[in-house]
């Protein structure tokens, strides 16, 4: 049996790439989202796009309530999403968002027997998220290896994050390279029913940079 | 202000008894549970008594599929509930469980600005679940300290687990102590709709050895 992983996938560039490096290192892979009552839900019709694209086995979208708990602009209507650059962490962070996602995908991986945890997170065009440094991955990992009955067993579970020290470009290209189709990807906070982005919030300004940088035709579909 | 403190809260004997030193402790408690698919589901009920009974400031229910996970016998209906002791970790184990559950307390206390999260975890008389154990529980506040904007800005969170060590006998009788009416909570595994328990399941027999132990009249009403 070919190695399996479980790959969160959001439906933007970052995850998109990462889980077509996880099959291409030969990973049966198992594409997890999560409809959280996220502003930018239309990601998930991006993400479906993507997992079938890339030839995901199975694509699981789990429901989980965030905005109950709000604290962001992405889970709170009432939060605007800032259209330029602000200092410190970002109000579009999420409390504990990735230590949520990478639990559920440890519950899946653990009744799959899949062995590797992937998530695109990356520490170099990033917005400051705290839960996206690789010291905070490399915690999960310990955690995890104490949490659950296949570690304890003998079988731990790897958190990879094969982006974690590349560049938006080198993301891009990557991605290029191993027949990621940016088209059917989405990165706005504020993205529209139809797909189109608003070109102006940071997930946008990053994405728009590194297509630049790249030296390629920025895919995009803006408002 | 006083200090803050998300607590989880079962609706069992434990996660009350919890609530009730986290409230002794001084603590504002803003207590948490989850509507997780759990084939005792009736257990919510007893959670909102609890909560309002021992005084705490908000009560949370989240939603959360884990049903769509499954791998155990509390989420997955067509796996029986054992009614005698087995070897091992037990089908009752719900992957991951404790780690999604402190993620999304973390979630909420980040929010909140409160410092501590309690769990009623307990390595004694205990089932034999990893995520029960003192380890688990300190690579999780290690993780938990990296993973957020509270805690990078030099506020950690801590995770306070006062029954640790505690026998199921030492845990009613503080119980007792501290005012819990355990009339209310309900710890089976196979509750019905009206609040009666199997008295069959792991969780009703340690439950009802740890009454015997304290020479107390189990309260419990069961089938």
């Amino acid at each position: 049996m070919s190695s399996r992983a479980v790959v969160l996938l959001s439906g933007g560039l970052d995850s998109a790439t990462t889980l077509a490096i996880a099959r291409d290192k030969g990973c049966a892979c198992y594409a997890l989202s999560f409809d959280y009552g996220q502003r930018h839900r239309a990601e998930l019709k991006a993400a479906a796009k993507v997992a079938t694209s890339l030839g995901a086995i199975a694509h699981k979208i789990i429901s989980l309530d965030l905005k109950s708990i709000g604290g962001s602009a992405l889970t709170d209507m009432s939060i605007a999403v800032p259209e330029h650059e602000t200092s410190g962490i970002p109000i579009t962070y999420v409390p504990a968002r990735n230590t949520v996602f990478l639990s559920l995908a440890l519950g899946w991986a653990e009744v799959l027997g899949a062995e590797n945890i992937y998530i695109g997170v990356n520490a170099v065009d990033y917005s400051g998220y705290p839960d996206c440094r690789p010291e905070f991955i490399a915690a999960f990992e310990v955690m995890a290896n104490l949490a659950t009955k296949v570690a304890v067993e003998g079988n731990p579970i790897r958190i990879v994050t094969p982006l974690i020290d590349m560049s938006k470009q080198d993301i891009i290209e990557t991605g290029v390279r191993l027949g990621v189709d940016f088209t059917i990807t989405t990165s706005c906070y504020q993205v529209d029913g139809e797909g189109r982005a608003c070109g102006l919030c940071e997930s946008c300004r990053i994405r728009k940079s590194g297509f630049k940088e790249a030296g390629l035709k920025d895919p995009t579909r803006y408002l």
